[in-house]
């Protein structure tokens, strides 16, 4: 995989005359490669890798790319050979008064006891991660209304819990496309897991294994699919997230390499023919780089660039037509990943998929999609009015993602007919607040809401988790308030409780 | 009741020397006793106990125990005998500053006169309480969705008074399972009554006394069951709640007890049967305890076990066939407190309840169940489209419980079929922020408004408070407003009204 | 109507020594009245007269009675006679700081020319009236829900204007009761009008007259109801709002004394069998009393009193009996005023009633009573599906209050089926805030208000508004939102807009 | 055009000695005009003209007028002569400390790169423009309930995407009134362009060639009608707004000369007989003025003035009788902007107009008006219902305006059968923020959301965009939250998040 200059040793010194965009070298992980036609072609743009020509650029390259992301994007003759480390001059890092107070905070976490729910790791993330990974990981498309409608549409889908139902036992295990799963979630595809703890996605895989649920393997990630692979337990089910590359032959290959390497289902995105603006990113971005950025110079580029580049890698062309290929290609049932609407469930269902994930990439492509929970009520629906059949079902399994942050969430979804409910941010800032530790403990949470909410709901397995355990009527109601009456409410003497004498409360 | 050893005297020396979790004694009103290998079943976990080994425990016992809490859990032999009290010890009570703000506070209470409704006695008791007891009766299950729902859903429901009617005299007075109440509310069952006011329960006693209510004595009340049947006067009128032992000869021993004792209706809950987890109590104690609490810790078992614990004493596995084993050891009425969906109300009739209670438990149950009014439509509808029935009705009476703060509250459930709502908080706030005259105030207040408010609705007595006094048809929508759009709502700048001139709004 | 003591002159040393609760005189207007058996009888309460024993309590008795309140309440034997002026000691009035701050605020009002809308009048109101003033104009009942609701259910209505309609010349004039009105508005009534400014309802008078529009006589007011009628212009047509006496022969008297000086239409109310608590109103009085109130005290008396005393003057057993008793005894039209729902509106229909007024008292009575503009579009709703019949309509006229800002909201009522919209708190702040000129200047604007927005409905006549010109569906929605994720929410990082340069920013 | 003193040459000195109500002269642009009898009819009030009376008013005049507009109003025989510049005495122009504080903020812009969509620009004009510009263009009606409405509704509309269609080429490319546009929208009329900018409308002219937009010109334009028509490069498509004037001759001249200059469309306003009353304008006013504005003084007439002069210019009694007229008039396509509801859009229909603009005039006009994309669902829906038509359709296209910020906004409205949809207010804040740079920006990120959400979407090309992307069925509930509870939510203790150490929190 490497090139052939496996064996050729080069001084820091000449690398370091390479600083130009005219000949940009850099060294990462010890290797030096020319990449000075690729400049252009970089989905994270020419200027960060300007920022490193002539240098070391490792410590910036880890957190966002695979280990063989370079190796696979240049060719060989790019890979130019060692370099002599003793004469690589060290760049300095400058640690920030702003770096020294969030490393401050790292240190001041609460214990991990005293995080209670999905929401805490969140909190303590937001404080403890550095801002350009809580900006990446945190952030959605334009206005994020649907991010958040993601999580809010679960708050109009209420309980219709039974009584007097014998749940000394609960059992709340379940099987996914067959393969069985501790509870009725799977680890769900996110990208640049290492932005948050230097394991990045490894954390999920080990703590997928010791908890008995399913990891899905991102394109993006961060450690390499063999890595991750390889994290694996004997026996440990994981599936796979596809981005489908214009060149098929490289899909192929990835797709035929999973196969053998034993995973077990293949979810392939659809939602992303072109990768979203998320603008709290790139304002971050601006923050980071200073006020010096001027109109038309390269940080504007680069951010179209970003959306160019990876349009240019994903493929937009992407069609019902291509299934079938697909289908030629590998074993793997095929499940498609930001279903939307009944119609191409009802496509999907007819094209012989094995599943659909209704999600809306968590919120992170086109505003105002509708939340996951919400196009599952539709489906179900459909699927019940038009073709006489219920969900669950296997043979074809359905799946929501986006915007869980509770176990009541997860059991609204399984009520409704889905199979399993996809967790992404919530493990992300799991492990980035607290490391592995901190996605065991987020897996330990959930096991004990399910067990409790399973009690109050009366269901003693997930089959009695059914749909008139909830009210899902309100669902598709998208309220706005009728904009309030500022000159009317600004007169309102608002009702005053009673309060402690005002002598006292002075001196208080 | 009490060991073997009663006519024992142990020196204070003694005990102090059985100080670890090995050997551990333990004072209490003045007897010593081995709670070594109990340690471990304490519901509220053993460090709690541990910090209190080889001393007087009395003050700590004493509000979150029934006085024969620990005679009836330890066996006789543990009771080891009285202590020496002149050689004890005394644990010095440090008073934090935080505590004596609380007193000063306390002192600066407003005089009772200045309690105008329910809610006052809750912002005063917010600020006189502990935080351990404030965070124990305010908690709730979860995000507390369900906790504040029980209040808001009152807020769909609107009147449609009618006038021109006599209501020179309105007559409130009702019956419950046929006694006689001067109101259509009455005082549930509500845990640990002590932590608010060292009279506990007893001042719930008493005020139904003098305001002619009924009290439903709590399973988990900080007064033992005798004391608060003594409490009572002659003829006053008692119901009993009800958690179901595992152990059913114990079930049955406190059930004929309390028959016996002459209660008049025994509501056994059905919607606990694992206590939930309250997370607000939950982080209370963390703050209690300090930052030095870390992961693998008693902690972390004490809350994990407080669970454990009370899921062994109160039986998950009670179901519908255990009723007719209840009618077979009592002739009490039998009412079900917390059902939640009309097929299980249902069920209750067909099997002979005399009613139930539609109740989430005041929200510390299942996040999301819906709230009691919301249900009582939802019954009543059913009842009358599936069976012909209307409500209220003598034979199979519904209550229903939660979020209630003003008698237009409970009107509104009256009018849609409730014999009666049953009150918890406030009736707590009322007693810990004022003691006996709190409580006393708050029953006065209720009087008031219901006189108030039946004339206001031209209703003169119970009776013509019916359905359509009422407009309900909102119940049953859960809207979430569309999340907001941040960067319009921070561009439009509000209308202002008009105001002070500049200069002299400057010098005032 | 003076007692038989008229020619008597007392000494200000005679009434100081009468200062006690067994005895007890008073000075009002420069006449001395023995009230030691009427203090239990105040409606206001026995305290505040006992502040003024054996003293002039002129000024404190102004604003709140009408002139011949003293002596129409009080036999003639109590009334003692007159005093002699110079031998009364001065009761010094202590200017507070709070005092001088508000008149300070008076000082600064803005220019007239400056306030324009009605909520302008309120927000100033509410910096210069008394807080006493304040309180009472302000306060509703319990949570004041319906207070607020009577104003944001307009909001739910919504405008289908119409085009290319010549509206060269707007004509919004119209008739009430068969006569003219400038408007479809009228003043309706309010009680105790001098808190507010010293000439009281008579503000409301001239205004009315000079202006067009017709007011409504209250009960209530602070000026007597011959004041009233001698204030008004030759011609100008006034209503009277009635409160039955529970003694017929008085309120025979009132009615048949109005209908002689001409009044022209008798409003009943039927809403106030007891006046409501209005909690912000009772809190007022407790700071202004200090906190020195103790419990069992008189102000505890007074308030329970203040109620008791009014019920027994406002007959609580006022019934449809009544009417033909009221229709024997006066010609004026009889409209009833506080309808709440369709079928109280058919029979005051059927039993010859003139009109009605779908009105919850400005939401100070029964609190979750529907708005106005709620309950009109179910009566013309149930009028045209049973009747047949459509509104306006001569004959039976249907009215609504409360809430009302702007020309628009009026023009909704007007559309669904309204005759004409009363108007009551808005012209109170008007005149508080600015005398005479102020009520002038409300009706100029609101006059505006009409010119301008009926010219854009495209309606040219008042008969021109039609249901058709409404979008009324979601009047009767009555949506509270879900209770906020509070931890998801504290998380969620706002979007921020584009901002100016960090460096800049800081300087700037 | 210009008068028959063209030749003279007049002092600055004899300039100044007219500076009174009864003798007016002022200059404006070297030329002297008198307007003595013009001050009452200025539409702007006297007032203003006053403070210039003998003085050189060209720099207050400039932004508010198009540079005819004084030689179009003033006869000729008003128009004295030139003035000799060096004879007349500058008005010295004094920075205020706010206005330094706002060129400072001008300099503090962020870079443009920084601007990511079209809320930016209105952040950042907010913080640049002066408070007079910003007031006139953010200002609406009543309490702007329109206004803001105009953009949630949006909110209430969500997206149905669909998915694995090739979407590698997407063209938003469509024809507006048979015309070439390279987006969905056209920059609709707005008045005053030059208080944003010293260029104008010609911003946008210019940027509409580059970007390939159809301008439309407004009437109340500060650049004059021929200004923008000689700005449009050769092909460039225009259309005009007009205003009816009450003299049809004018009117006719107008029209007439817009169709020979090549005008492609005629959209005549129809929701304005009288323009409306923005508060917020109106108070800026005020404090622009200081606090010496007394109670009928010139202010108030100006203000009054206002409405009325304008009212003398527009004919309030355009009808649908005069469609004919305009008709033989002109053969420009006739578009009507402001209708609001079904039945007007068939009356509109009928008559042959060439399409609607459903629109409230930005929300300016009438408060409560309904938003365009709202009526355009019943519109659409009515059509289809009783004529069996569909949208969009050559002959008759529909086009809304109002609230939109992005580009979904826009697709949601071409989805539901709308042509185009019109941009106003956010190109003015684009160019008053950054000039020239700021419009073509502004275009930009609209391009580029346009490019994205068509691929998010799956529609390739705008005829893709179809009735089933979207789901409408809340657009017409217009939902107020029922009051809040005051006491209760201040009751409520917020669940709090874990956080940090207090300790280390503290030190932090």
């Amino acid at each position: 995989m490497s090139g052939g200059n496996e064996g050729k040793m080069i001084s820091g010194k000449t690398v370091a005359e390479h600083n130009t965009r005219e000949s940009c070298w850099i060294i990462v992980h010890g290797k030096v490669y020319d990449v000075t036609e690729f400049l252009d072609d970089h989905p994270g743009g020419s200027k960060i890798i300007l920022k490193y020509a002539g240098k070391d650029a490792t410590e910036e390259y880890d957190p966002i790319h695979p280990p063989d992301a370079i190796t696979t994007n240049l060719p060989p003759e790019k890979h130019l050979g060692a370099v002599d480390q003793s004469s690589v001059e060290r760049v300095e890092v400058k640690i920030t008064d702003a770096e020294k107070e969030r490393l401050a905070r790292v240190d001041a976490r609460p214990p991990l006891s005293e995080i209670l729910n999905l929401h805490d790791f969140e909190a303590i993330a937001k404080l403890v991660m550095t801002e350009k990974a809580w900006a990446y990981y945190s952030s959605a498309a334009d206005d994020e209304i649907t991010n958040r409608e993601n999580h809010i549409a679960y708050h109009r889908i209420w309980f219709r819990p039974r009584i007097m139902r014998d749940v000394t036992r609960v059992d709340f295990t379940t099987k996914i496309l067959g393969h069985d799963s501790s509870m009725p979630i799977y680890m769900t595809a996110t990208a640049l897991g290492k932005l948050g703890h230097p394991d990045g996605e490894l954390n999920l895989t080990r703590a997928a294994a010791k908890h008995g649920v399913i990891q899905m393997i991102p394109t993006l990630a961060s450690c390499s699919f063999d890595e991750l692979v390889d994290g694996a337990k004997p026996g440990q089910v994981q599936f796979m997230q596809l981005y489908v590359n214009k060149d098929r032959a490289i899909t192929k290959r990835i797709v035929q390499h999973a196969e053998e390497r034993g995973v077990k289902g293949l979810f392939i995105t659809v939602d992303a023919p072109q990768l979203g603006r998320r603008e709290k990113d790139m304002r971050q971005k601006f923050d980071d780089e200073g006020a010096n950025v001027q109109k038309g110079d390269a940080s504007v580029d680069r951010n179209q660039g970003a959306a160019r580049a990876i349009s240019s890698f994903i493929d937009p062309g992407l069609s019902w037509k291509d299934l079938d290929w697909f289908k030629s290609i590998t074993k793997m049932p095929i499940i498609l990943k930001g279903v939307q609407c009944w119609e191409d469930a009802f496509i999907a269902y007819d094209q012989g998929c094995a599943g659909i994930v209704l999600s809306n990439h968590g919120g992170r492509q086109l505003d105002f999609a509708r939340s996951g929970i919400e196009v599952l009520v539709e489906v179900v629906e459909k699927f019940k009015e038009k073709r006489g059949i219920t969900f669950p079902r296997p043979g074809f399994e359905i799946f929501v993602d986006g915007g869980v942050r509770r176990a009541t969430d997860v059991l609204k979804a399984v009520a409704l007919g889905a199979t399993a409910v996809g967790i992404g941010r919530p493990f992300l800032y799991a492990y980035s607040s607290y490391g592995p530790e901190g996605i065991d403990q987020a897996l330990t949470i959930l096991r004990d809401e399910f067990e409790m909410n399973m009690r109050l709901l009366g269901a003693p397995t997930i089959k009695d988790v059914v749909p008139d355990m909830v009210d899902a009527r309100s669902i598709s109601t998208h309220v706005v308030a009728v904009p309030g009456d500022r000159l009317y409410d600004s007169n309102y003497d608002s009702m005053q409780s009673a309060t402690l004498k005002a002598a006292a409360k002075a001196k208080l």
